[in-house]
C-alpha cells in the first residue's frame, strides 16, 4: 500500500488471504515517497515467489499502475478515498491506464474483493483455492437467504 | 460482449489473445436481453475448460458483475462507451461492485488492457504467457524509444 | 432488496405500502450472492400474484436491472447510496439500462416514492387506489399550506 | 414533450406504442413556455381516458415532475440530452424528485424504454398487453442469439 | 422556499432584507406539493407590488424555474443542498434552464446572496439601495482589512 | 465577454436587447488578460449610465465575479462551454461566488436568457419593458401551441 | 489567501516555509471583497522583493487566478474545498486558466505541497534549498521505510 | 511527454520556450511503457542542467507526479484529454498528488501555459525572462484592446 494511512483498508485483502491461507506479505510502498524502494519492490516480486500483487493508494494513485508498468504480474489496484473529491481521482487515476499496461481495478475502498480477486487469479492455477472460493461463495449465498427467513418472518 | 454494438470495441480483447496465441470464445450474451443464456454461459464456462472471462457491457453494465456472480472464474470487465455521460456509467456500473464479488476493471473502452491482463492472470499458471509477455513489454519499450530518438533528431 | 444494510432505506416503501393497505412481501435477493434466487424470485413473481416490483441496491446496483430483465412486470428501482460517489454510482447503474429493458428510476434513497409510484401503477388497475392516492396528495397539500400558515403569522 | 426539438427523441416512445398497437396522443406541452397548457393537459389527463403519461425533456427539465405533481396518474420522465453536461443535468432534474411525488425515470435519450415501461404498466391492467410483452422480450432474446450464432460462425 | 426543511437555509435572504429595510413576505410553495398554490402565487405576485422573487428548492429543484416561467418579475433561485449529490442536482435543476425562461441562479446554499442580488436588482430603480448596497462593501472590504491586519501583527 | 472567441455566444444577449430596444454597449474585457481594464470598466459603469451587466467567459471564468466584486450594478453571468469539461468548469466558476458578492448565473451557453433576464431587471424600473417582456413570452407561448397543433394533426 | 476561513488550510504553507528557512508574508487578501487591495497587492509584490506568491481559495476561487494575471511572478493556486461539491468547484476555478495566464495548481486543501513547490521554484535560483529539499525528500523515504519495517515487524 | 499522441498538445509549449528564447529537450517518456527510461531521465536531469521539467500525459497520467517523486526541479504538469471523461482523469490523477510531492498542474490540454509558467519559475532566477514575460502579457493586453476596438467601431 501507498500510505500507512491506508491500512485500515487494506488490511482487509489481507484477511481475505489468510481465511484463504494464501501467504501473502505486506508492506508500504510509495510511489511518490519512496519511488526506487517500489522500482525494487515490483522488479523482484516475481523472482521472490510472488504471484499477484494488489496495490492500494488514494488521491493521485499512481503505485498500482507503475507497478503493473515494472512486472509482468497481475497487479491489482484498490482505489483508496481520500479525504475529497469521494474517491473518484483516486478510481479514475488507477483504472485509466493506456493501452498495454492494465490494472485490474476493483470498487473504491473494496480491498477486500481485491482479496478475493486474487484467489480467483490464482484459483486458475490452484485447484483448491478454486474450490475454497466456492464454497466461501455458498456460504454468501446462505448468509443473504438466513438474513432473507429472518425478515420474511 | 453484451451486444453485437460493443464489437468495435471488444474484438481488440480477441487480437490480444490471438497475438499471443491463446483459444478464446467470443460470443453475444446479454445480461439483459437473454438473461437466462448468461446464466448458463456463466455457469458452463469453468467445465468448458475456460479459464478467464472478460465481459464488455456499456451504460448500466450488469453483464461483467452478474457473470462474476456466477462463476469463480476470474471476471475482466471492459466499460463501453455509450452515447452519453461518456462511458462514466459504464464504468461505475462494473467496477463498485460490492464485497464478496469482485470484477477486474481496466479502462473505458480500452478492450486491448482486458486482453493482457488475461495474458498476465494465465501467466501465473503458464509460464510460456508470461515469457512473451515480457517479450511484448519490451517491444513496447523499444518503440516508445524509437519514437523518442525520431523525435529528439 | 439487494442487502439487509438497505433495509434502513427500502422499509420506508413497505410503510407506504401499508399506509394505502396493498399487501406486499418484502424479502432480501442479492442479484450478486444469490444469483439463482433472484433468477428464481423473479421469474416466479407473476405467477405469485405480484403485480409491481420493487428493488433498492447501492454500488454497482444490478438487482432492479437484472429483475427488470427477467420478468415483464413493471421494476422500480431505487438507488441505495453507499459510503462513497455520493449514490452516483448507483444511480446511473440503475437508470442507464439499454434498449429494451426499462427500470422505473426514483430518486437516490428514496423508497418512499418507489411505494408511491407502485400506487399510482397499481391505480391504473384499482381505482381506489387512484383515490387513496389523491387523497394523500390532498393532505401533503394541506400540510404545506399548513406550515406556510404557521411561517407567515 | 417539453419542444419540438425533443421529437426526434421522443417519436421512439410513439412507435413503441404503435407496435404493441396501444392508442396514444402526442403533443408538445412546456412547463416553462406554455405552463397553463402544462396544467390543463395533466390535470384533465384522466378523464380523458390517459393511463399513463410520458414526458420527455431536457436541460433544468421541469415537464416530468410538474406533470406529476399535478395527476395521479404514472409519470414517465425521458432525460433528453441537451448541447452541454452529456445528460446530466436533464437526468437528475427528472430523477431526484422530493418525497411524494415520484416520476419513473428512464436512461437518458432512451425514450423507447420509457414506450416499453408504460406497456409494462399497462400490462398489470391489460393481460393482452403483458403477453405482447412477453412476445417482444422473446424476439429480443432471439435476435441476440442469432448474432451470437453469426458471430461465432 | 420549496419546503420548510429549507428555511434553515433560506432565512439568511430574509436577514438581509431586514439588514437594508426592504419589507418582503416569505412563504412555502411547493412546486411539487402544492402546483397550484406556486401558480397562484407566481401569477399574482406582481398585482401583491412584489418586485423581485426569491425561491430557493433542493434536489428536482423546479420551484424557481417554473415562478420564472409564470411571472415576468426577476427569479432568483438558491440551490438547496439535499441529503446526497452535494446540492449539483439542485444547481443544474435550477440553473440550466431553456431559453426563453432564466433563473437567476446563485450558489449552493448561499440564501444570503439571493438576497443581496435582490437588492442590487432593486438598486436598479431605488437609488437609496445603491448606496446601502455600497456601504454593505466597504464594510466588508474593511472586515477584511482588519482580519488581515490582526492576521499580520 | 471575456475573449472575441466568445462572441458567438454572447451576441445573442445583444440580440435581445435589440429585440426590446434596450441600449447596449458590448466590448471585451479579459479579466486575465486586461485586469486593469476591466477593473476600469466595471468601476465607471455606473457613472457612464449603464445599469446591468452580462458577462460572459469560460474556463476558470472570473470576468462575471471579478466584475460584481468591483461595481454594485446586477451582473449577469454566462458560463461559456470551452473545448472540454463540457462547460461544468465555467458554470462553478461563476455560480459558486462566496458570500457577500453574487452573480446571477444562466445557463451554460444561454446568452439569450443573460439578455432576457437583464430585461426582466430592468423592468422592475421600466415598465414598458415589462410589458414587452410579457409579450414576448406571450408570443413564445404561441409559438409553442401552433407546433402541437402541427404535430398533432 | 481570501478569507480567514481558509488560515486552517493555508498555515500549513506557512509551516513548511519555516522549515525551510523561507521568509514570508502572509496576509488575507480577498478577489471578491477587496478587489482593489488584490490588484495593490499583486501589483507590488514584485517590488516588495517577493518571488513566489501562494493563493488559496475556495468556491469560485478567483484569487490565484486574478494574481496571476497582475504580475509576473509564479503563481501557485490551493484549491480550498467549501462545504459543498467537495472542493471540485475550488479546483476548477483555479486550474482551468485560459491561455496566457497559468496557475501552478496543487490538491484539493494541500497547502503543504504548495509550500513545497515553492521551494523547490525557489531552488532554481538558490541551490541551499534544493539541497535542503533533498534531505526532505530522504526524510519522507525513511519516514516510509520505517513504517513498513514496523509493518511487516 | 508520455506519448507521441500527445506531441500535437505539448508542441505548444515547446513553442513558448522558443518564443522566449529558452533552450529546452523534448522527448517521450512513457511512465507506464518506459518506467526506467522515465527514472533515468527524471534522476539525471538536475545533472544535465535542467532547471524546469514539463510533463505531459493523459488518461491514468502518472508521468508528471512519478518525475516529481524523483527530481527536486520543479515539476509542471499538463493533463492531456483522452478520448473519454472530458480530460477529468488526466486532470485528477496529475494534480491530486499527496503531501510531500507537488505538481505544478495547469488547465487541461493547456500546454502553453506549462511554457509561460516555466518562464515565470525561470524569471525567478533570470531577469531578462521576467522583463520577455512583462512584455509578452503587455502584447496579451493590446491584442485585447485592439479587438476590443474592433468589436466596438
Amino acid at each position: 500500500m501507498g500510505s500507512d494511512s491506508d491500512l485500515a483498508i487494506m488490511k482487509e485483502a489481507a484477511q481475505v488471504l489468510e481465511e484463504f491461507g494464501v501467504p501473502y506479505e505486506i508492506t508500504i510502498v510509495s510511489a511518490h515517497r519512496t519511488p526506487e524502494r517500489m522500482f525494487e519492490y515490483a522488479k523482484t516480486a516475481e523472482e521472490r515467489g510472488i504471484e499477484v500483487i494488489i496495490a492500494g493508494a488514494g488521491g493521485a494513485a499512481h503505485l498500482p499502475g507503475m507497478t503493473a508498468s515494472i512486472t509482468t504480474l497481475p497487479v491489482i489496484g484498490v482505489p483508496v478515498k481520500g479525504s475529497n473529491l469521494e474517491g473518484l481521482d483516486s478510481l479514475l487515476s488507477i483504472v485509466q491506464m493506456p493501452k498495454g499496461v492494465p490494472v485490474a481495478t476493483v470498487a473504491i475502498n473494496n480491498a477486500r474483493n481485491a482479496g478475493l480477486l486474487a484467489i480467483s487469479i490464482l484459483g486458475v492455477k490452484y485447484p483448491d483455492l478454486r474450490e475454497k472460493l466456492k464454497a466461501y461463495k455458498e456460504r454468501m449465498r446462505q448468509e443473504v437467504v438466513e438474513k432473507a427467513c429472518e425478515l420474511e418472518r
